[in-house]
């Protein structure tokens, strides 16, 4: 288990089209200058005694993407069940995830953290069990990790142990690392009582981390809680005390007025996933325009290649606002510089992160992109554009460089850390072994 | 004006991962030979005799693509208007266009089909006035278009001339080509009376050519024409005597159940175009599962940079699938390899040309694109995920190669026919000079 290196000296990248995404969505020409994995100078001349100056005249500048729900480490089993509903998918994905190593844990969120660093981003959002190996990956490959371990009630789990106890040692373990935050996720209710929801709240109020969750994703998740509760999932968790701070809800697909309410008051963060929401034909598009009214913060995740089946927040981008437009009727709703934040500054603020990530400005952590001005789906390529292409055109080839704490960590389209070829071996020998565990397949 | 060169001497790809897309469907380890342009082996053990053999073994050997429904000179016009409704996206658009040169449009035509062929694009079918620029960059940059010269009510062009004329003209200088395919394209029923259709459609008889039109995109357009016609646009067009063989209507978002069945009884091609769709707003999914059961060829197209804003395929298929799943609620409507069919032999049948494009088979063309299969959004790469890759994860990048009539006109993701930089610059002194008309913007 490696720790991350220590970060570059100095560095200015000058004469970059500069997509702050600050308060005012600043986009100007400028340098940043970059110490100690922080930038201490953003705009027109930046100091640049004892940094090593790089020309960035060609590229756009922009904050790393934070994609906030996933399950980092499938990877693998992107394509083994496509074109099913989630209770199908289910069937088959847990059918093979029993089979799971920790290795194999390891070499699939390698594979996955490679496509999201390849794609722009920095930061994610993984909520998973043997979530070490996703830790080692996390810091083997240089992301920043908020990595929740996956709590069920003991009988519907395949851990060793009880999940509640796995949680808690999982985040005294990795507490107070700089690229992994470790955190507790309960996994939804249909597999999650009252008192498993109890316990990762204390876990959360105790060591103040991130609590993160699956929550009215389907209509039948919403329809079998509550013949069993007479209550729906979000109004229940709301009833039983569990909602509260730093928490992070993925999905809030089937949500009613009272529900969007109860989640605004209490300022959940919302993982919006249109993508799996539509290829799962969950039914319906998450109310965000209403919850982010209400008082919750939205962002955007992929969730995983087995529901998306990329990894990309380009196209998660614009496929989130194209929705929206269409639901509503409403060509202006989720307007590109919206759909920026909900990846860039929204994401951050929902991760508790809002102060050191998600916008170029003196005193935040360096995570950041370089995407080429010159791509063709980045033409014209102006400063009045910039923001549109980014959400609604450019490719991930467009993205050159990719940086965490001002360290380079894609290059020229490539991986800096570690050889991806071999990855993609050892991932290819998981993928044979578990396929072979789909139903059906022996 | 410069011909097509002479297709290369003969070729063998050794030992790629087949995907023919014939009747069958068959993805088989394999070669394919190439001789004078045309596919003359694919399979096992392809004779090597005379020809240059190119190992193949790390790629996915895939028919081009096929894009139904655009208008590729607007490249420049790229975020000009985005989350507007298509009335006030042509408000902007119209403003600017009055303003084209036939010089910006083959500026504009060349870096838009840079872009489709950089995507894995071959084909394209386009609607614009000002065709013979588009003809001449389509040449230049080696891909097959099948180009539709607009026509509209004399009262309404900004053409000079008659438009009707024009595209008569269009068609006679251009037919017989090998990579351009002339068509007469009427605009839509807002701008083309009865009189107008009906000469489209003589010309679509006389020369035996393709007739490409808009069609019930908008809940405006359905609205407008019953008030004024107490017709609906489809139904209006089966009544005046227009539908008939050889035609592809673009959107046909708002049809009533008669209407799709009367688009069905004359095989009507269908250009289903959903990001514009839903980046517009036009408010519904266009019904295309029942389209083609009721006898229509569907396709996919991306429409225009200004209002997709990309060109590539790879997307739309994704989102297509993902938009009838959604709107359906049934995860397996158009599933991946539906998906694929939409945009390969599907495309080609409705261009009327399923006998000579479309698949990779012997006699057809070697239109056809190499996909890696050591991308990160191709793993795991087997011949069972192939398909689902493509059709719901693969990004552009992971298109090494793109070959028309045999011909590389995209070798490792650079453009072989010239100096795409050149292109760049040039439509950035376009879209300056264009944008500068935009309403508001002097």
């Amino acid at each position: 288990m490696s720790a991350s290196p220590s970060p570059p000296g100095p560095a200015v990248y000058a004469d970059a089209l500069l997509l702050t995404q600050d308060d005012r969505r600043r986009v100007l020409r400028g340098d940043v200058r970059i110490e100690d994995g922080r930038f201490t100078h953003v705009g027109p001349n930046a100091p640049r005694d004892g940094a090593t100056v790089h020309d960035a005249r060609r590229f756009a500048l922009v904050p790393g993407f934070v994609n906030t729900h996933g399950h980092v480490a499938m990877a693998p089993l992107r394509g083994v069940a496509d074109d099913r509903d989630l209770a199908g998918f289910l069937e088959v994905l847990f059918a093979v995830d029993a089979h799971r190593t920790d290795d194999d844990i390891e070499t699939g969120a390698a594979m996955g953290i490679g496509e999201m660093l390849l794609s722009g981003t920095t930061s994610f959002l993984d909520l998973y069990y043997g979530e070490d190996a996703v830790a080692r990956a996390t810091e083997r490959w240089g992301a920043r990790g908020f990595l929740g371990w996956a709590v069920l009630d003991p009988e519907f789990t395949t851990q060793t142990g009880t999940p509640i106890d796995n949680a808690r040692r999982f985040v005294e373990r990795w507490r107070g690392r700089p690229r992994v935050t470790p955190l507790v996720a309960p996994q939804g209710v249909y597999v999650c009582g009252r008192e498993t929801w109890l316990a990762a709240r204390q876990i959360s109020d105790e060591f103040a981390t991130l609590c993160h969750y699956h929550l009215a994703e389907t209509r039948k998740e919403v329809h079998d809680h509550e013949a069993k509760t007479g209550r729906r999932p979000a109004q229940w968790l709301d009833e039983i005390g569990f909602l509260g701070p730093r928490q992070i809800a993925a999905h809030a697909v089937w949500l009613t007025g009272a529900e969007i309410d109860a989640l605004g008051r209490h300022h959940l963060g919302i993982a919006h996933c249109p993508s799996s929401n539509l290829k799962l034909a969950s039914g319906g598009c998450a109310p965000i325009v209403e919850l982010a009214e209400a008082g919750a913060v939205v962002g955007l995740g992929t969730d995983s290649v087995a529901s998306n089946n990329s990894l990309s927040l380009l196209r998660e981008m614009h496929l989130a606002g194209l929705v929206q437009k269409n639901q509503r009727w409403d060509a202006s709703a989720l307007p590109a510089q919206r759909l920026l934040d909900l990846v860039t500054r929204e994401g951050a603020r929902m991760l508790g992160r809002g102060a050191d990530l998600g916008s170029i400005e003196v005193g935040k952590r360096a995570d950041f992109s370089l995407v080429s001005l010159e791509h063709p789906t980045m033409q014209p390529a102006e400063p009045a554009t910039i923001v549109s292409h980014l959400a609604y055109s450019a490719w991930e080839e467009a993205i050159d460089s990719v940086f965490v704490d001002g360290e380079a960590v894609v290059r020229g389209r490539t991986l800096t850390r570690g050889d991806f070829s071999e990855v993609r071996r050892a991932g290819a020998e998981v993928a044979r072994r578990l396929w072979s565990q789909r139903p059906g397949a022996r």
